[in-house]
C-alpha cells in the first residue's frame, strides 16, 4: 500500500460531503494512480473509473425528460467524467432502481443509456436492478482508459484557461421549467441530448497541452474552484469571455444567462488549462465543429475571480448546483 | 470491437431484467473479455468490476440495521461478487442518495463501506452523494483483479458442487423481523455482518481447481440455476448435504430451515464446481476457519434438481429473491 494522491476540493457541502465519505481511510492500494478528489480514480493499467448518480426530483424531473433522455443525459455524465480525464471510453455498468408499475420506462431508461455508449464508443458491459419505493434512481458507472490521465492539479501561474463549448443553455432550460413555462427546443436539447466531449479531450492529451482539466456539469465558477483548489493557484474568469449560449440570452436577458453561465451547471463541457497561446481555435472548430473559448488565465493566490468589464475584480462567491444541499452554492 | 462473452442467465423476473437492459448492444469493445451475465465484467489486464444496488425496504429495513452495518452489508455485496470471480479486492466506488434532515447518518453509512472494504484488503477509491427524496440508495461498485477469472459457464457432466460456509441464517433473520420478531444474536449478525469470502476464492483459484463458481446471495437454488443455465448442464443439489446453519434450524425447524437455506438468499457465500475429489475439506477448515461442503453433482441435462433422502429426485421450480418483482420467485 502505498500513498496515492488525493485531490484537494473547493468550496461546497456536496463536495466536503464527498471528500468525508470517501477519504476516510488510511492508505491506497498500490493499484490505484489516482484516488478519491479528481473526476474519476485511475487504476494502473491506465483505467479510469467514475460513477454518477441521478436521482429524480433532484437532478431531473420525469415531467422535463422522456425515460430514454433520462438514461441519455445520466450515461452522459459519466463520460463526461471520462473526457475530463483525457480518457476513452470503454463501458458503462447501469444500476436502476426504479418504481414499479408502468410509471417509468425501465427499458427506455436503458436504452438512452446504451445510445449514449455507443455514441460515445462504449458498450453496457454490467448492470444491477431493483424496485424502488420512491423515486428513480441511477447509478452509472464509466469506464474509460489513458495513457496519460489529466487531472486537476496541474495548473500554473501564467496558464491559460478555456472552456468548450457554449455555457448556459441547459440550466435555463432547467430555470424555464422551474418557473413553469417550457424552455425553446433549443434550450430543451442541450439538457435532455448532451454530448460529452470524448474527442476534444482526446486531442488535447494526444497533442500534450493540456496541464489541468475539470468537467464543469456543476457550474463553471463552482469547479473552477475545484481546479484552482487543487493546483494551489488563483484562477480569474473574464466575464466578457464567458462563451454564453445565444439560446440562453434570448430566453434570460444578457445579465441573467452570464450568471447562469457561470453558476446554473447542466453543461456537460469542460474546462482546461494550458500554456500561454498552444491551443489553434480553428483545428477544434474544423476537425470537431466545436468552439473553444479562452476565458480566464492562472495567477498565484487562491480561489476564483471574475473580472468584470468595468476594470473590477471580485471573488467569486457562489459555486454551483449542489445535489446534497439542494440549493444554488 | 469483438464479441465478447455473454452469459446465459437462469430463470427470474429480476435477470430477465437484467439481461434485457445490458445486453441490448451489439459488439463489446475489445478491451472488454468478459460482459453482461456474470457476477462481474472483466476488462484487459484482468480488472473485475460489480455494481451492486441496495435500496431501503427492497434489500434492507433501517429498522433492522445500524447505518453502520447498511454500509458493510452493501459493500459485502459488491465483494461477494468479486470472490465468485475469483479476483482480489482493489477499491469501492459508493454512491448514496440519502434522506436529509438527519433521518439517516450518512457517514455511518460511508463508514461501514471503508470498514468493509479495508478488511477485505481494499480501499474507497471514489464515490458521489446526492439528496434522495425517498428512500436510502446505496450503490457499490466493486473493482478487484485477477489472471484468471472463474465464470459460470465452465462446470461440466461428472464435476461435484460445493458451497461456502453455512446457509439460511441471514435469511431466517429476514423471516424473524418480517413477522415482528427480533433474530436471535446470530442470526442478526449473519445479515448485519457478513464477510465475502475473497481468500478462500483465491485460493480456489491458485490452486487450478475450480470449474465455475457463482455468489449465491439471491438463493442457492435459484443462483445454481443461472450457473447451470451458463454451462449448459444440470446440477442435482443433495438436500441432505445442504449445510443449514443450527442457528436457522433453531429458530425455524429443519423443514423451515433447509428451505431458506436453498431459497431465501442473503447469503454472501459462494458455490464452486469442480473435478471429482480435489478439494481438501480439512485444508479449508484449517487454513480459513471455512467450512466447505460437497452439496451435489454436475450431470448433462439442464436445471435444477433436488435429490430427497426418500430418493425421490424433483425440479426445484422455486428460486430466490427476487429484487425487482420483490417475491420469492
Amino acid at each position: 500500500m502505498s500513498r496515492a494522491r488525493t485531490v484537494r476540493l473547493g468550496a461546497g457541502a456536496e463536495f466536503d460531503l464527498i471528500r468525508r465519505l470517501t477519504e476516510g481511510g488510511g492508505d491506497l492500494p498500490s493499484e490505484v494512480l489516482i484516488g478519491p478528489g479528481d473526476d474519476a480514480a485511475v487504476l494502473r493499467d491506465g483505467w479510469v473509473l467514475s460513477t454518477d448518480l441521478s436521482v429524480e426530483d433532484v437532478h431531473f424531473r420525469r415531467a422535463w425528460l422522456e425515460d430514454r433522455e433520462i438514461g441519455y443525459r445520466a450515461a452522459v455524465s459519466g463520460l463526461s467524467d471520462l473526457a475530463a480525464m483525457g480518457a476513452s471510453p470503454v463501458g458503462l455498468l447501469l444500476s436502476i432502481a426504479a418504481p414499479r408499475g408502468g410509471r417509468v420506462d425501465i427499458e427506455a431508461v436503458a436504452a438512452g443509456v446504451r445510445a449514449a455508449a455507443e455514441e460515445h464508443g462504449a458498450a453496457v458491459i454490467g448492470g444491477d436492478v431493483s424496485r424502488s419505493p420512491g423515486p428513480l434512481v441511477l447509478d452509472v458507472v464509466a469506464v474509460g482508459c489513458t495513457s496519460w490521465p489529466v487531472q486537476r492539479d496541474g495548473a500554473e501561474p501564467g496558464d491559460q484557461v478555456w472552456v468548450t463549448g457554449f455555457l448556459g443553455a441547459a440550466a435555463a432550460a432547467v430555470r424555464a421549467w422551474e418557473e413553469g413555462g417550457d424552455p425553446s427546443p433549443e434550450l430543451r436539447a442541450a439538457f435532455a441530448a448532451p454530448r460529452a466531449r470524448t474527442e476534444a479531450a482526446r486531442c488535447l492529451v494526444e497533442r500534450e497541452i493540456v496541464d489541468a482539466m475539470i468537467d464543469i456539469s456543476d457550474g463553471l465558477a463552482g469547479d473552477v474552484g475545484h481546479l484552482a483548489a487543487a493546483s494551489g493557484v488563483a484562477i480569474t474568469l473574464e466575464t466578457e469571455c464567458i462563451p454564453v449560449a445565444a439560446a440562453a440570452v434570448e430566453a434570460l436577458g444578457a445579465e441573467a444567462a452570464l450568471d447562469v453561465a457561470l453558476h446554473g451547471g447542466e453543461d456537460y463541457e469542460l474546462c482546461f488549462v494550458t500554456d500561454p497561446d498552444v491551443v489553434d481555435v480553428a483545428y477544434f472548430q474544423k476537425r470537431f465543429g466545436l468552439r473553444v473559448t479562452r476565458v480566464g488565465t492562472v495567477s498565484d493566490g487562491e480561489g476564483v475571480w471574475l473580472q468584470k468589464p468595468d476594470g473590477r475584480r471580485e471573488r467569486a462567491t457562489r459555486g454551483g448546483y449542489d445535489h446534497w444541499e439542494g440549493e444554488k452554492g
